[in-house]
């Protein structure tokens, strides 16, 4: 894709890129409470979903089943939670995001509850690692 | 469909039936704070997206379009949001919610906020009125 894109500078700030998929930057959310992963089609001006021709929201769900994928390779999940929200960061984004039972904000959402943890440096980077290389896997 | 399906009673108690698309029941939440639906495909034992065939997501993520128009249609909305939780109740569900700044949870998610708000009885069956037709409106 060669048309412009600029990420919003909170997401900017909370997240840090591990893979750029066909339409979707994957961004790994520092917060040590969850595994939280962010996607932001990288195309400027995209608010809601239904901004995205039909091919290239299914292109965004494939690519979110994939994230899912990655997070469940990768550590404990007892429930997948995705969310599509905006009213704060208006650039398209989607989250989706591994939970536990028992985890800072179970049974409730993420979003909303309590402050970001940011992750020890070296726990982040092999989080980061291990979800690059499930990121990479086939299928 | 002829497969089972049976309604989770905490799902069958806070929502009521507008429409059933061809993949999901289309129910309303009542509650008066929000617009807000939620969408559950009519088949029992399914907990996340993934647990739905290719073809079926694409359906489910078509309804779930269907049913943003429609709120979009029939209330004032400044922000669609999504999200499949299941923390709480495992059957596979989608919220679809019109937000609108400045309302009740405004700009946190509208789960795990307040109590619902029931609707007083005439003002939940013009909502439900308006947005049966907006579901049955062509595209």
């Amino acid at each position: 894709m060669s048309e412009t894109f600029t990420l919003d500078p909170r997401l900017a700030a909370d997240t840090r890129l591990l893979a750029s998929l066909p339409l979707c930057d994957v961004r790994l959310m520092d917060d040590a409470r969850y595994g939280w992963l962010v996607l932001v089609p990288r195309r400027d001006g995209l608010v809601e979903i239904a901004d995205l021709g039909e091919g290239e929201q299914a292109t965004l769900w494939r690519e979110v089943n994939r994230a899912g994928a990655a997070l469940r390779a990768t550590m404990p999940c007892d429930k997948l939670n995705l969310g599509a929200l905006g009213n704060i960061v208006r650039q398209l984004h989607v989250h989706v995001v591994a939970r536990r039972e028992g985890d800072a904000g179970w049974p409730g959402p993420v979003w909303g509850h309590g402050q970001r943890e940011p992750c020890a440096e070296g726990a982040l980077h092999e989080r980061m690692a291990a979800l690059r290389q499930a990121l990479a896997a086939p299928g």
